[in-house]
């Protein structure tokens, strides 16, 4: 029999806190034996909404954290004073080694702060980044880095690179993924100052199977497994991403209902409609982790709904059982050499 | 009368060159009597292909260019080499004088560099920016730079956000626009290190209409008029607005054929559906122009089918006629005393 992954989840972050988590946290282990939920946050709110729920008692522990980091603070000083908060009671329990890993849809400036400094780097990463996965036609692609970690280096650029690739080989499962650095154009010497020097790097990088420049009008189209790029420009992509995709959805929807003929079409085409548009929605596919620290550390959306939490709970179970963070370590350390 | 405005247009570039440009150029001359076009190219081609339309003969004359500068092609070199090359003839009948302004669909990098090189700069201006038209749910944005400049500084932000007020302002006909620039939140210490020197400079500037920080996802809502931000994440944002819309529609309208009962409502819905996307769609709103050159040059889609080539030879004399460059001229030398 496996071990069972630890996971601490963050019963008090995120818009639809805590029932929503709570409810995502008993679906995760009513549906996998392998995973122990610690539920972060005020005690008696949660078991007053654990009450409704049928589950294996010694797959969830309650945790008590009386205080609440909320997306407004500034998320270091939030990290500093807030000591009793469900976002740095949780990160203690990862670095601690109560915990394997850390799931919040709270304040995604403190989770980042906070898994910095507390959980602590893996030995030779420079920086962690956020490395989401965007929906595309043809599946989906992780976009390394989104964090709050901007002005990056090539260096870093070049990490991101290989821990997005253990990623997404072992993790989602694509064998040799394809990587690409995001551009403004297809050619080599395209680019700015950064991405002119991170450029050759990843060309000559033997871990990594590099495939040049993607432009970003290729992304949704599935045109590498790997997306590097500096976290301004991620942060741009992934909201982008979001704006785009719900501002046509809602402008379709409106342009439906403008006609009688086009309502009836409607009726008809909904459930189709709904499928598609479901395959274009981020929050199907789990949360963004914060690579290359001492445990692991998941962003799911402040919007998240039950169906993200439970599928970000059992990411992380993935992401213990093939040791990804030992891989990564063998990785950087190989290069050190 | 106001004077005839002239426009040199560029008949062998783009994706649908000749045919579709040389109609695009008739139907302008046919929809306004103040407007002469030179078309420039193989004046064979060109003549031949004249031959199918009506027109009066005073509004349109050809201007022989030998040489065809094509996308593959490094624009310094060929900028310098081919000096009979359609591009190069028509920024020349711009800087002579002879012409007002140039609309072209070929090589985006030839244009920009051919601008700047031939054309030249407004005195004052540190960097002309290309500045294309987003559709937005409430109408159009200004997306302000995308041009071939990356790296840009502080000062450079600060010269986009003037002139791309004045032409929103005088071209587009929104009185007061509202100046964002783009970053990863809204808070004023948010962003990188360019970010976060030009945001002082935007808020203490007294003639543009400054409203703050805009995040990526809120530019398809219409947050703002005039979006500043360097030319990579500029790049980044058109081109990956055009990815995600494209890919949404074809899967949409893949999805609707899954099902029978769909197929029917698809029908049903086809000419509002169609109408919904075109009003997402970048071509139906001219073309992008290089700002702050001694005269206008607007570069359109690659992919420009007569209609935009006529509404990019039309914006041209709006841009003439609100004497956008004088405007500039004077907001430069006002802000240098």
């Amino acid at each position: 029999m496996q071990d069972v992954v630890k996971i601490a989840v963050d019963a008090m972050g995120g818009d639809n806190a805590p029932g929503q988590i709570i409810k995502g946290a008993v679906e995760a282990v009513n549906d996998r034996k392998d995973i122990k939920v610690f539920l972060v946050g005020k005690e008696d709110i949660i078991n007053a909404e654990l009450k409704q729920y049928d589950f294996n008692a010694n797959q969830i522990e309650v945790i008590n954290a009386n205080e609440v980091i909320s997306n407004d603070e500034a998320p270091v000083m939030a990290i500093r004073r807030k000591k009793e908060s469900s976002i740095v009671v949780s990160l203690n329990l990862v670095k601690n080694g109560d915990a394997d890993a850390f799931v919040s849809a709270g304040s995604t400036g403190a989770v980042l702060v906070g898994g910095q400094f507390i959980v602590g780097r893996i030995k030779g990463v420079e920086r962690p980044p956020l490395a989401p996965l965007l929906p595309t036609i043809k599946g989906v692609s992780l976009l390394i880095d989104c964090g709050a970690n901007v002005d990056a280096r090539s260096s870093h650029l070049v990490q991101f690179a290989k821990m997005g690739s253990i990623y997404m080989e072992n993790v989602v499962g694509i064998k040799n993924p394809r990587v690409a650095i995001v551009n403004i154009g297809a050619e080599e010497e395209k680019g700015n100052m950064l991405v002119k020097e991170t450029y050759p790097l990843l060309k000559n990088c033997p871990d990594i199977n590099f495939i040049g420049s993607i432009e970003a009008r290729d992304i949704p189209y599935g045109g590498a497994d790997v997306i590097v790029c500096e976290a301004f420009v991620g942060n741009v992509i992934l909201k982008l991403y979001e704006g785009v995709g719900s501002a046509i959805i809602s402008s379709v929807k409106k342009g439906l209902l403008s006609s009688f003929q086009s309502k009836i079409g409607a009726l008809l085409i909904k459930k189709d409609l709904k499928r598609t548009l479901k395959s274009f929605d981020a929050s199907e596919h789990g949360g963004a982790p914060l690579l290359g620290l001492n445990g692991l550390v998941v962003k799911t959306h402040g919007s998240s709904k039950s169906t993200e939490v439970k599928n970000s709970i059992i990411q992380c179970v993935t992401f213990k059982q093939q040791r990804i963070n030992e891989k990564i370590k063998e990785n950087l350390s190989m290069n050190e050499d």
